[in-house]
């Protein structure tokens, strides 16, 4: 495994609109479109960074509930939105997963699922990787 | 301005020799190089993510010392290490903070200045974005 590029970086937030008057307005980023992730309960906006081929992306997460993943994370951080997670792009996710799997590596998902965007990702544990929350990710 | 790449993202480790054994050995990335940027008490370690051009890197942030930036981050994460910062590359950097002051962000760096690998930077205050430390950088 070879992960090629930043797939995009997750970023907690408050509210996609909210956010998006920094990310878009004062900092000249473009939103691509918001997309909600029901099983999440997360919406969702991704902003491409386009000076880099093939692109990386931002992507806002604002939570559609009080027990979803990002509310609660946001909970932990003081109320505060943040680096949420960074994902990685990999050619073969199933490879990659059985690679890491044989390597002893902790594993939130042990099998591909659906994310935003149509992509195929799966999570590292933040204990397999001193700290970080780390997706992988197939286009 | 429009920022065009992710720069970087930096994360904050205990030990850059340590990091590598997941991000190196597990992971498949390669380190380009280690270097101390004395001023900020870190060694730093760059890994490109070479699938796109111009390509992203990982920064791994090891403190040198207790009353490092870095250290101080570890010790109100409880001990742990994780994503510490997003840099986005910017074409000009004097002219993005001069735009960013006029619309009245608070930024932590009003002039750039060196960081890592020669590239000029100037980080943006979280209270501006949310709750992300945001660096701009110019190479």
């Amino acid at each position: 495994m070879k992960p090629a590029i930043i797939d995009h970086i997750g970023i907690a937030v408050k509210s996609i609109p909210e956010a998006l008057e920094f990310w878009e307005k004062t900092l000249g980023l473009e939103c691509a479109g918001v997309e909600e992730v029901a099983d999440q309960k997360v919406k969702t906006a991704f902003l491409p960074l386009k000076g880099s081929a093939p692109c990386s992306e931002l992507e806002l997460l604002e939570p559609t509930s009080d027990d979803s993943p990002i509310a609660k994370f946001m909970e932990k951080n003081n109320g505060r939105g943040g680096m949420h997670h960074v994902a990685l792009r990999v050619d073969d996710l199933e490879a990659a997963l059985a690679e890491l799997k044989s390597k002893g590596v902790r594993l939130i998902d042990e099998k591909p699922r659906k994310g935003a965007g149509g992509a195929m990702i799966a999570f590292i544990h933040p204990a397999a990787t001193g700290g970080v929350l780390l997706e992988l990710s197939q286009r």
